[in-house]
């Protein structure tokens, strides 16, 4: 292609949104009109279904359930008035509470005001929080937030040695759809105990964010926590961020949860439109179809050139992948989807692994996300008229046009800054991109039946462990792994045996490992 | 494979080195024997390969250097005795002077001690030392540290914003080999210009590691900085983790890099062993190979479950793929070579990516790396018997089972603690796997021929950019894409031009866009 045809391919492409001023540019994406004739079809279904599901449609088959993260930024959408008022009245909410909050009318017994914010989570009520903080948060905020997002004792320990004098002004917030996600509860039990350590009462500190009804609900309730915000059921947790799950914390650190809305609300309604060259997200899923060839032949690079958009490929990472890794499709064909979500941000990453991108294994597509203005006020000059900003902008535009030479192809994602609107935007132009692609190859892009199994694995190791302690505790000898495994009722799980009881021993646990450790089976076990 | 065989493969490919307590499983690896043998000479040259190079032969042979990361570790390996000097001289050096900014001997004008740091670098000279810091920083670190690694306006102010109240109390570091990395040279001249708005001397604060007579060598020295230290020719950046480049930053904030490099020095020892099964890197890079087919078909997941190790994969994002990304083999082959390094950490992952790692697209392997010490100090109880350490420890066995049940394979390695020597090892064990690896798939290692492109073109828009005022400012009236490009001396590149102009009417750079946004053919650009 001559340099004037790709100018003109570009121009023929270039999607832009004005009220938002973002623009999109596929233009790198080497497809032709003949994908667009083959995939004209599969299109009108993806848009029939998409407003099927905004009508309150099950979009969710398996688990009988409707999705309606969109109605969040247009309660007007809601099926039922009754939906309606749930939503509008918990923006209202949140914005009551964070607002007596802020001026010390809800505080904390021990202090003045509530400093900070330690958020108890996990995936989908730790990825959004995460990224809207990292891209939005003022540089001195209201409140600094802190997350658990894991079952790491060290991590927690962390998080609250480097909180301790100011625990006392901490505010908790609990995320849990059910109550029963494991590395919640394990961090809100270690919190408490933290908490109850320095004699603080953890109920005058916490919040929840939970399903109306249940434990979590209740628990909250019955030792008078502070407040808790509904999680709704219509909302999965990788499309909840704007819901309470985001708006709470992102409204405690000062950023603005009604621009946030606004944006969402504005992309969606371009996003809603049934014509594929007008449709941004249906122009991403067009471009997702065409590099993976329909099979998520190809990962996702996500490089944002903007500090403060460092995760939103982590975010994008679940919303993609727990989204489209699917191996069913909705006739139950096994089909092994996906895409693979990676990146972190340019052009930093362009001296980590641009070589392997330009030069190695061709099995990616790169997103560029290019943020228009450069910085609050003027910039220096480096070089006569030349400041760290354009340096930036030719580093983008340079690596784009460098893959691209190398018949590596690219998205562009442009927006004028990094704001409450533009990001409400960005999640919800992906939140409907993974929508409709999802239909065009034929999947339930809103369960997650793939996670159940490792769940249940990891529960029937605490249980084995229970079944190892009773059975070192009443041996009367040291035990071989292969003893131990058959007195514990689990023959067949030697190997399980021997690392359970090798994590106990590296934490003096009661449990004293004597061989050679290169060969396990030379081990004996015994309680001590 | 029965529960009693595959528990027997464990134990058969089992590698354990017990100075260092870590473990190295490959069972889930589904490789059987015939690949071994038929990777035998492969691995022979390998080893002969890696001998050659830790002896001083010109293992990058593109540039005609010496590979000598290793020589780090144990500098009695170095090929002559002035290198040999040179290391220890460094180490001691960094030492010495860490003590005297520690006790306020070395010390900025306007405050009693240094307090912060900010490290100014990219790449390898920024990712080691961030993994390092987060992985081994004590809760309260002496010196905290602080990163400019890009060129983004906003980032640079962040940071400095929230340095403003003890930018008196900073060192800045200043990483680059020869003074010519424009996102590091960027970043000085904004801190410098920060230093110098609040009437501090900026020489009186900063420190250079860089190549002994580069022009960043000339300039700290003709400005009196405090101190520079050497960047060796024969370190790469993606292997300067255990140079000055990440000694010295981790020695200002407490680190003990001695035991870091005793660390590497111990696990350099057990990956120089010529024999696959008792060499744990030379397994590991059995396991890539066997993974991606000897061409990067599968991407490497990395999943520490530790938070403090959550860096770890953007450290072996660079290390992996800019080392082993590609294009020509040793005898000028196109071979498109590399594998795709992604990751976070585990359990958290499990929340956002494992249901596609379980049931979507099979196009990775799992690295799980395992830590047996959940935390200092004793845990709670959280049901009878089980604390959160438990529970993480529980989830890594039931995922990796999970994954390895749907065919999903995966490596475990299994560190005894987070600390500095293991931290040294990891890093040796890696550095050295990818040596390896490289050798079995005949390709150049420790070069980076695709990252030039990119930079000429981003310096030709930098170029393009100057050319575009000058037009602009000559015009008498408003100009046309096309018009503006050919006045501009670059007819061809009018879509260069476009996101040129666009970038610096964003910033009010003394240009004006009007026209229809949506349609770039419409717009008329002019100064003003």
């Amino acid at each position: 292609m001559t340099p004037q045809q790709l100018w003109q391919r570009y121009q023929d492409w270039l999607y832009y949104h004005e009220s938002l001023e973002m623009y999109l540019d596929i233009s790198r994406m080497r497809f032709d009109e003949g994908l667009i004739e083959t995939l004209k079809p599969k299109f009108a279904k993806a848009f029939q279904d998409m407003d099927a599901l905004e009508k309150g449609a099950i979009a969710n088959p398996d688990e009988n359930r409707m999705v309606g993260h969109y109605w969040l930024r247009d309660p007007d959408l809601a099926p039922t008035e009754e939906i309606k008022q749930e939503i509008i009245q918990t923006v209202e909410a949140i914005q009551a509470f964070v607002q007596k909050v802020h001026v010390g009318a809800i505080k904390p017994p021990q202090a003045f005001k509530f400093t900070d914010i330690l958020s108890i989570g996990i995936g989908g009520s730790a990825l959004g929080p995460q990224f809207v903080a990292e891209a939005l948060a003022p540089d001195f905020p209201p409140m600094a937030i802190h997350f658990f997002d894991n079952s790491d004792p060290a991590g927690f320990d962390r998080v609250l040695t480097r909180l301790k004098d100011r625990l006392n002004s901490t505010l908790v917030i609990v995320i849990t759809k059910s109550g029963g996600t494991p590395e919640t509860r394990n961090g809100m039990i270690e919190a408490k105990a933290a908490f109850e350590k320095q004699g603080l009462n953890f109920s005058q500190h916490a919040v929840a964010i939970t399903m109306p009804g249940s434990n979590m609900d209740k628990v909250a309730k019955s030792e008078g926590w502070l407040a808790t915000f509904p999680m709704f059921d219509w909302v999965g947790g990788r499309t909840s961020e704007l819901s309470a799950v985001g708006l709470l914390p992102a409204a405690l650190q000062g950023i603005d949860i009604r621009a946030m809305l606004a944006g969402a609300k504005a992309m969606d309604a371009a996003t809603r439109v049934p014509n594929l060259k007008t449709n941004p997200a249906a122009l991403l899923a067009l471009s997702w179809y065409y590099a993976g060839n329909g099979k998520g032949e190809k990962d996702m690079v996500v490089l944002p050139y903007k500090d403060s958009l460092s995760l939103f490929s982590r975010y994008l990472q679940q919303l993609v992948m727990e989204s489209l890794g699917k191996e069913k499709d909705l006739d139950g064909n096994t089909v092994y989807q996906g895409i693979a979500v990676y990146g972190n941000k340019g052009s930093t990453d362009q001296h980590a692994y641009v070589q392997q991108l330009r030069e190695g294994v061709p099995n990616f597509f790169v997103t560029f996300i290019e943020v228009l203005k450069d910085r609050q006020g003027n910039s220096i000059e480096l070089d006569p008229g030349i400041t760290s900003g354009d340096y930036l902008s030719a580093f983008i535009q340079g690596t784009r046009a460098a893959l691209y030479e190398n018949h590596r192809d690219s998205i562009t994602i442009t927006i004028p800054e990094v704001n409450p609107r533009t990001v409400g935007a960005a999640i919800a132009l992906y939140e409907r991109a993974v929508g409709l692609y999802a239909s065009l190859i034929n999947i339930n892009a809103y369960h997650q039946p793939g996670v159940e199994a490792g769940k249940k694995m990891a529960a029937s190791i605490l249980e084995l462990q229970k079944q190892i302690m009773q059975a070192l505790q009443s041996a009367s000898e040291p035990l071989d792994l292969a003893t131990l495994a058959q007195k514990a009722g689990s023959p067949n799980e030697i190997e399980a045996v021997y690392k359970i009881v090798r994590h106990l021993e590296a934490n003096r646990r009661g449990v004293i490992m004597n061989g050679d450790r290169a060969n396990p089976n030379s081990l004996k076990v015994s309680a001590g």
